[in-house]
């Protein structure tokens, strides 16, 4: 095996950067590595401008050894007196080791300034994520003609990974979940081999990764011919929790007044406690990325910045409904928020 | 989504800590987190008997925040004076985030120890790799009683992973490999589009996951009723190579030496070049951990170190051959290397 597992995050951060996008400083990246991001003059001030120029990346060849090393002693060579690395992602026993390699080189730490800067996507990175959301509303589609009971939460969750792929995904944007009966509800569940069965709630999650942009969908079902009563109350409130947040998503509202949108609605029914901690996140390189939809948030909406919407209430032994959606924060002038997961939220019995 | 992508090598570490195995430490993990590892006695230095004693391990509960800083506050309110942490799995900027909780604290590096005790499997571990290497030959074995030819590359590789997780895997210990044609025999190839044809090498590696313990498996086939001469003899000179190098696996030998059984023969056949920068590496809680079997690798084996022994040859443009098993180094008196992936590895034309 010569895959290394690599730190989502920093990983995302390298991609981000050697495609072209912020501008302002040299790249040093070792093979699928730190970032590290010199000024353009060697003797420019790195706390102003940083990110304002033509980017030019190098990516060192791999010679063995620390490539993170390579790349501080790259710049060492060429007179380089300041780099940028982004402390969140460089261990501690590298950070030691670039000191080791070029002592009087300053190490300034360029904070969460690439995640800030992968917040609005342009319409190059929508598109890829429109793609992935159609690719998964197909391969959710699909599964809803098939039939479902007696199959295990593992095999479905399989089946529509592999469907992903059929329609063109690079594969699944993050490990698929399947929850049936009291599963059902719980975030991030993972496929058990329970089977579904007659009554049950069906709750999945999925999303396409289509050329490293990852979006996500959550839809719930009913297993039988007809929801109980509680299967109908339930959905009712989480949808309308959902459409609430939908609703509020727009240029300049602040993260937590989405959040609290779909939140008061669960609060008020009594199911404060039942709620996860945020209702929504945003996507792109990574399946989770800023801005983080939830309570004590700072920060406002801009317009192009896709984000999940996804509420939902677990009952321990009874399961649950969760809804979400991919959409991109628009203009109400350009129609207001885009959906892009547009398989329906009726409650469907399967 | 709620699930976190975590660098795999400090979850491994976590998971083995927590496991009960090495001695000597109060451990502090936040949720998922950072390892923090303390004296037993407050008092204590951290720097003798660190992992000489019982562990008892205490997992913060998630409050919200950083999770190693609230460990590092626990510790703190605790008297303890001195944490063992790693310098290459902490960040730095979590790293200045402890020393301002507990200014006073003394951090210490731990360095690669977990990684070193890791090295050596007791026989728990020892049989959870090789029910991982069960399930790995079984679905490979009902993969080549399949039609082949047409098929994609992803379209095999979703399907060994799914005849994996039927026979009980926990999910692939990797991303599945697949390569056909001019691909074959390149490590680490991502599976393409690209439909097995006739006449084909077809090379696969894959392994199971089974509580976390994961193994590995690389064969190559060929598509057709008849192998070319050179795909014989490429085959011949790579299983003679991996023959080499799985008769040279002995508690006592240098990793180097069991690199070079490999390496000398396809050196001598003229294709040096064509060789990768190691030839195994071991296989546990992570796909790749120590020891790795290279040129420059310094140390010996010992017994019960499982470990993956697998050389190939690619020619660009043509394709190629790789034979990659997961062994585990016994005493020659307890009958030598154990075989665990056993899948044949004959040149079957299929």
């Amino acid at each position: 095996m010569d895959l290394q597992q690599e730190p989502a995050g920093r990983v995302a951060n390298v991609r981000y950067l050697a495609g072209g996008s912020p501008p302002g400083a040299v790249l040093l990246i070792g093979a699928g590595d730190d970032v590290l991001v010199c000024p353009r003059t060697p003797t420019g001030d790195s706390s102003e401008g940083r990110l304002d120029e033509t980017l030019r990346h190098v990516v060192l060849p791999s010679a063995g050894g620390d490539p993170a090393v390579a790349a501080v002693d790259f710049a060492r060579k060429a007179a380089v007196d300041t780099l940028a690395i982004e402390e969140h992602h460089l261990s501690v026993a590298r950070y030691r080791a670039l000191g080791s390699v070029a002592p009087r080189m300053r190490l300034d730490d360029l904070g969460h300034a690439i995640e800030q800067e992968r917040v609005v996507k342009d319409e190059d990175e929508i598109t890829c994520l429109r793609i992935a959301a159609e690719i998964t509303d197909q391969a959710l589609g699909e599964l809803l003609e098939s039939i479902l009971v007696g199959r295990t939460e593992r095999h479905l969750a399989l089946e529509l990974e592999r469907r992903l792929v059929d329609h063109g995904a690079d594969g699944p944007a993050f490990p698929t979940s399947v929850a049936t009966g009291p599963h059902a509800g719980r975030g991030g569940h993972r496929p058990t081999d329970r089977r579904v069965e007659e009554g049950d709630f069906l709750s999945v999650c999925l999303g396409a990764n289509y050329r490293g942009y990852r979006c996500e969908i959550g839809r719930t079902f009913v297993i039988g011919t007809a929801p109980a009563d509680w299967q109908i109350e339930l959905y009712d409130l989480v949808f309308a929790a959902q459409r609430g947040a939908r609703e509020a998503l727009a240029p300049g509202a602040e993260y937590r007044d989405v959040d609290r949108a779909a939140r008061q609605i669960l609060d008020a029914a009594g199911y404060g406690d039942a709620v996860a901690p945020f209702l929504g996140h945003g996507v792109g390189l990574e399946i989770e990325e800023d801005p983080q939809l939830a309570p004590a948030a700072m920060g406002k909406l801009d317009a192009c910045v896709p984000v999940t919407v996804e509420p939902g209430v677990h009952l321990p032994g009874r399961g649950g409904v969760r809804i979400d959606d991919t959409l991109v924060v628009r203009q109400e002038a350009d129609g207001g928020p885009e959906l892009l997961t547009i398989t329906t939220k009726e409650l469907l019995a399967l």
